[in-house]
């Protein structure tokens, strides 16, 4: 009796299924590798497109060839697989679709979900991957030009609000100004954040309603390339006008937590103490966190994430994360300092982690009043 | 001992997820349904937004005032959730991921996949649905005809290929204009499909390259709605300069079928002997389908797929389908013919079944030579 790999996605929603096979479908197909054989199982509708865009070593199979019922289902097709290869055991993804797995085992057949990564090797990314993620940034980072020079060719009006093109500036307008940029050189985002004020205080908040002057604007722009999967990130701060001298101290702080923690990441270091590192220094220039009135405020969220054909991936820079970086890592470094009562300041730089220190991949320049 | 309903995904993944709570969220959280409570657990970072976001009958946790632990994880969340409820027994989607459902039943929790729809009314839709189901179809159409005016301005050159605006026209340059008209509108799309000629005999190729004048081109809008989540599904064959014989009379098939079905679409219908009629009333026209070296041709998908938090959403009208409509789906219908020789026709519109028969969401032009 065989084992075999086996997943069942879409190729959009799970990166294993884009890194196994290379094929990117809208409806959920069968990936499975055996011995020396690795193939798809699609449907009709799809055959052709996988034969020319699945990775070389692939073979495609089409649903109706391999289990000759036009009402069978996945559980069929894959029992029907499982027969011919002699498979008895399968090694699914932590997110295996449930139903399906008791289903092929009620049918007899072992399913294990493998609950860390499927594919280790998806944390240290080749020099192709590398070459991929900048592609990326650099769509991230005109489209974050493109956000900069609105926000800099817009007037105040006399409510202190912008105006652009004839209109109030609108965090939704910026949004969209920002997508069409991605869009354009074919990268694409549903949740492009422009938040201004109070707004900027919630790291996850997108934005909504008008932008205002000497107010902070958080933009964080994370574009993924249609052609390839990859992503990039990048968030930069900024405010039209003066910024209160306790933005200006909160900058410097996260710009100084940013690089400082910049200098520790290589192989070896522990990512939970480059964590800590971080909020360490913008606690000591007076930036507490901590939770008032049911909210948090400080710096509550994890110093960095992996990214590839995920945008969040493993390894991350958080307090939870001892194990020790390796090299190969393509990790954001975003530190963040949050206080609903003047707005937020993040700035955000990937880098890679090379044998001797860190490869920062974001080329765009800092600046906070425009 | 109580059951509850249990669900751990993204909102933007999770139709069902965003079913249940209202809430969008990039990474997965915690929803769960018991006795007379519906709750979410989310992370400190979403809190805020999810207090303000999500449905009104919701409570909000945050996962470190459940479990005061920095180190939990969703397993030790959910377990001592169970604790607090005295729950035995989890309800949970199809798409349920497994690794976190065999943790939960090694301590003892009974997980129980709903192999089918988890909340069937998904499948018919309220009058607040068809709405939100009505402004993706605006934002698609206008999306469309910023696609038909774009060919309607092209020019021909001496090589049969399209120009616009200065430079050669192809599917991605069409693609991305297409885009950007849905995004101004709060619209977005990242597979849009505008495909020529062999390109378009491919009902998923999304099509590459130039388009050329005498041939067919497929243009397929699937927008989602970024504030609502629900989608629109619209697409038009077109022909720049004279269409082939052979075209005129596939577009003239396919547009009958189309209307044929949309007659035989109401209360107690069975999909399965709409989709037949529809491909009958093909063939009867000429219009065969089948297998040749290795390719489809002719009618080879569904005749439609409802649609609203998902873009494919049960019940479809394909062959496997014997299931009466009941009223309230909103369903495409989309006949194609497909042969490699002259490229593909596809007309698609959207309808809502009606006790009376159906309701067309569809209300752009048929037009095949511009």
């Amino acid at each position: 009796m065989n084992k075999a790999d086996l997943i069942f996605a879409t190729g959009e929603a799970s990166a294993d299924m884009l890194y196994a096979s290379g094929f990117q479908a809208p409806d959920p197909f069968i990936y499975f590798s055996c011995l020396e054989e690795r193939a798809v199982i699609v449907s009709a509708l799809e055959q052709d497109r996988a034969e020319k865009e699945s990775k070389p070593n692939i073979a495609i199979f089409e649903r109706n060839d391999f289990l000759k019922n036009e009402k069978a289902g996945n559980l069929d097709v894959i029992c029907s697989l499982a027969e011919s290869r002699n498979i008895s055991k399968f090694r699914v993804p932590c997110d295996f679709p449930l139903a399906l797995a008791d289903a092929l085992r009620k049918k007899g057949l072992a399913v294990h979900a493998v609950e860390t990564a499927f594919y280790p090797q998806r944390q240290y990314k080749s020099k192709n991957e590398i070459t991929h993620i900048n592609t990326a940034m650099r769509v991230a980072e005109e489209a974050m030009q493109r956000g900069i020079d609105i926000i800099k060719e817009a007037s105040v009006n006399n409510d202190n609000i912008l105006e652009w093109d004839g209109k109030i500036l609108t965090s939704e307008v910026l949004q969209a100004e920002i997508n069409i940029a991605m869009i354009r050189r074919g990268g694409f985002s549903d949740s492009t954040i422009a938040a201004c004020g109070s707004q900027a205080a919630e790291p996850h908040n997108t934005g909504s309603g008008p932008i205002f002057a000497d107010k902070t604007i958080i933009i964080d722009i994370f574009p993924r390339i249609k052609k390839t999967g990859y992503w990039g990130d990048i968030t930069r701060t900024l405010v039209k006008g003066k910024a209160p001298d306790i933005v200006k101290k909160a900058y410097k702080a996260v710009f100084e937590a940013r690089e400082h923690a910049k200098t520790l990441i290589k192989p070896g270091a522990i990512p939970s103490k480059i964590h800590k590192a971080a909020k360490e220094l913008m606690e000591a220039q007076g930036f507490k966190t901590g939770r008032k009135n049911g909210h948090n405020f400080g710096f509550f969220h994890g110093l960095g994430h992996s990214l590839g054909l995920e945008i969040h991936e493993n390894p991350s820079l958080n307090p939870r994360n001892n194990e020790p970086l390796k090299g190969g890592e393509v990790i954001t470094v975003e530190p963040g300092l949050y206080y609903p009562e003047w707005g937020g300041v993040r700035l955000e730089d990937l880098i890679v982690v090379r044998k001797d220190g860190c490869e920062c991949l974001t080329k765009i320049e800092n600046i906070l009043e425009i």
